[in-house]
């Protein structure tokens, strides 16, 4: 890549870092009505940092629930014409006991940058912010046409961003997205994801007694919701961690002989990955699978949340009137969510136990992705990073979901660049998130090699 | 009984309806810490009470926990005496937003006074003390040497009582314990509570991962300590509401053909219990057995409540690290706590899923207690209180736990009257919990009644 790229990020590393800083100081967590103005100046704060970086036609487009920000350049005719997208809101920071340092006040330590949003995905979002920037800086101008759609509802399932790319394909027409969401396998190693999970989160509300009871009075006789949730959870899913819906793994495409190969030669110890990821005193999941197959290519149900009765300090004696539970399932190609969800709908139906009423709530739903890694852009996007990090790029999956990638390939008809420069310790979603900030600034400058490569 | 007893209740009949309205205005939730100043003012209450009542020795006794209130008149020679026992602390009133009025603010409706506290027990009591008043009133002097014994900490396990009772025999040495915290099988109907379950109360933490994690990246290779701690509570239990714990029903005496025949004796729909009281769509339990025999001659388990993971509106994608429920067994004749336990934590340990650890805190113990109808003082109180409503007095068990009773027995070598003025839609332990106005002056007279008979 070009030197004088290489030398303005290096002379602009600070400010760069503490314009980064400023953002995730703004407590932008979509799913909490508290924050809705921390989700709007969040907003903001990308729409003029995409401004101040030579972009064009900025706007930030009122929704439904929580603003877009659009942007674009397209002053290169003949090339081609690149989407970036990334999403500047972000996941509760509770348990906040667990924090070291505020969730919120962004902390530099032994080279990292902790912090909620660090790496998913403000850190990551902003480095194509800083990479365009740069080019404009050196050049006046960029390699190849760009447009930025930037969301603010992404750890809530996305609606308003899935709408927007349904009803506007013209405006958003590109050759390819390119999304920073995701991480690197390993240190060093340029890594591009190819396969994302989907996703179907619901929440299941449990009914008993009309009211909390006293269960010495009426214990043997009356039905206990939590117990009745309890029992019905139970059933989701067998011992070794197999789903219990009927149907569920029907659609599920195994991965391709050459796939699983390669994720045979990553360089994985299941030691390693319990003792410094997990933290538990076993792994669990389907026998008979690898690691890298039960996280990436087979569906999983998780219960993230319960709650119902007393759980105060002492004893209460009480069975309780209601419980609830959040309860997601991950999806595989070629699951179908709408038929997840109906087999789903009508197991817990037959699986609640007498005495007891369930609603299930669908929260959000996504169907899982492919990318396929010999597409052009994504070629490119391979040789750039392996040239910047002097290695040669890895093609892995994600266990996780980002569902945008799905609509630009049903409403844009293009395919996703995952270009993620998180580590597998990032702590997403959980206490301490962290961003290794030399990171940040290679993601700043890979991305501005692969636009100059992408414009050649 | 004397026409100069009723009348003196008639003619105070507001007075001690405020007195008692004061007493229930104090929040002296006993295992809430940050009451703690609440549960002492409660004390305080019913100390300043007892001496204007004309008891004597009034104290309030510091303890572990909270204190006890004691007070006594022993000027009857050759006289029996009775040992007075109730308690002045109160459950949470949580779910606060079912309540039609405030919980700490007494309210009369329809003849009822709501609030929390006004039936369990703090009515009840009350009774006690102004029984003695009015007859100290009346004549002076009261015709059978009394003692009372008031406690703080009833609703969260009682130990400090159970510690009082075991090292001072001699102080409380008496001939029987009159204890009002039971209910009337039906309005109108006189009642005598002759057995009681015991319980044994627990708290289940579960572990799995070391921190919350993403549920995406690491959904089907880790442990959910919330999904874990669901699997190991469904064991607990099979669908009909048997406990699976392994020996648990070896000691279990079954009431005797004589008892369980009067059982059937007494006006009970299962129609009307189901809608009027439980309110679910069906009720629960052990095949083969009435629904007498499941609340008050069955061992059961309930989870009281249950917390852990995500909670929150919308969407949190995490793996919980951490989860924890409540659980109680009901315990009947001949079943040794100690024993129970020790089979639970094995139970436990065994079910417990791979890859979560769990720990059993014991936050209570008792076992279940008969008292012999035959006792001449179980005999005098179910006359006089048959004469006070002039209707045939039954006896019955109930589901509750009173361990203070096991108590009595073990410590003083006293039967225990349970002569209770509740109703069984009074909503212990529930929202809206309320004690019908007309049973605290009945039972004011009815407990006068019997002390005047009981000292002839």
């Amino acid at each position: 890549m070009s030197n004088k790229t290489v030398e303005y990020v290096q002379s602009n590393k600070q400010r760069m870092l503490d314009e980064l800083k400023e953002l995730l100081r703004i407590p932008s967590v979509s799913t909490a009505p508290e924050h809705k103005s921390d989700v709007d100046s969040a907003a903001r704060y990308v729409a003029d940092k995409l401004k101040a970086a030579g972009l064009e036609n900025v706007e930030v487009i009122a929704t439904d629930q929580h603003p877009l920000v659009y942007a674009d350049w397209l002053h290169a005719p003949g090339k081609p014409t690149v989407l970036c997208y990334g999403h500047y809101d972000v996941q509760p920071a509770d348990p906040l006991e667990l924090w070291h340092t505020p969730p919120f006040e962004p902390t530099e330590r032994d080279g990292n940058l902790y912090g909620r949003g660090t790496s998913d995905d403000k850190g990551q979002m902003y480095m194509h912010v800083k990479a365009v920037e740069t080019l404009m800086a050196v050049y006046g101008k960029l390699p190849v046409n760009v447009k930025f759609l930037i969301e603010g509802e992404e750890e809530v399932g996305g609606e308003s961003v899935a709408k927007y790319v349904a009803e506007n394909p013209a405006k958003l027409k590109a050759d390819v997205a390119l999304v920073s969401d995701t991480e690197m396998y390993a240190e060093g190693m340029p890594t591009l994801c190819i396969g994302l999970r989907g996703l179907v989160y619901t929440e299941i509300e449990a009914v008993g007694p009309m009211r909390d009871l006293h269960s010495g009075v009426y214990g043997g006789a009356a039905p206990n919701a939590v117990f009745g949730l309890v029992e019905l959870l139970a059933k989701l899913k067998d011992a070794d961690g197999h789903i219990n819906v009927p149907g569920i793994y029907d659609d599920v495409r195994p991965p391709e002989p050459a796939e699983k190969e390669s994720w045979e030669r990553l360089p994985f110890s299941e030691t390693e990955f319990l003792k410094a990821e997990v933290g538990s005193c076993q792994l669990t999941g389907e026998p008979g699978f690898s690691v890298f197959e039960r996280t990436w290519a087979r569906p999983t149900l998780e219960v993230h949340g319960i709650a119902g009765g007393f759980t105060g300090s002492g004893a209460k004696t009480v069975i309780p009137a209601k419980a609830v539970a959040k309860v997601s399932m991950r999806l595989v190609p070629d699951q179908d969510p709408a038929k997840v969800i109906a087999a789903f709908k009508e197991y817990v139906k037959q699986a609640t136990p007498a005495g007891i009423q369930t609603e299930v709530r669908i929260l959000s739903a996504g169907p899982a992705i492919m990318v396929n890694p010999d597409h052009p852009a994504i070629d490119v996007a391979a040789k750039a990073f392996s040239e910047m990090l002097n290695s040669p790029t890895v093609f892995i999956r994600s266990g996780g979901s980002i569902p945008i990638v799905g609509d630009f390939a049903k409403h844009l008809g293009i395919p996703t660049i995952l270009m993620g420069f998180g580590l597998p310790d990032d702590g997403l979603h959980s206490p301490n998130e962290k961003f290794k900030i030399d990171n940040y600034y290679t993601g700043i400058m890979t991305i501005a090699h692969f636009l100059e490569q992408y414009g050649q």
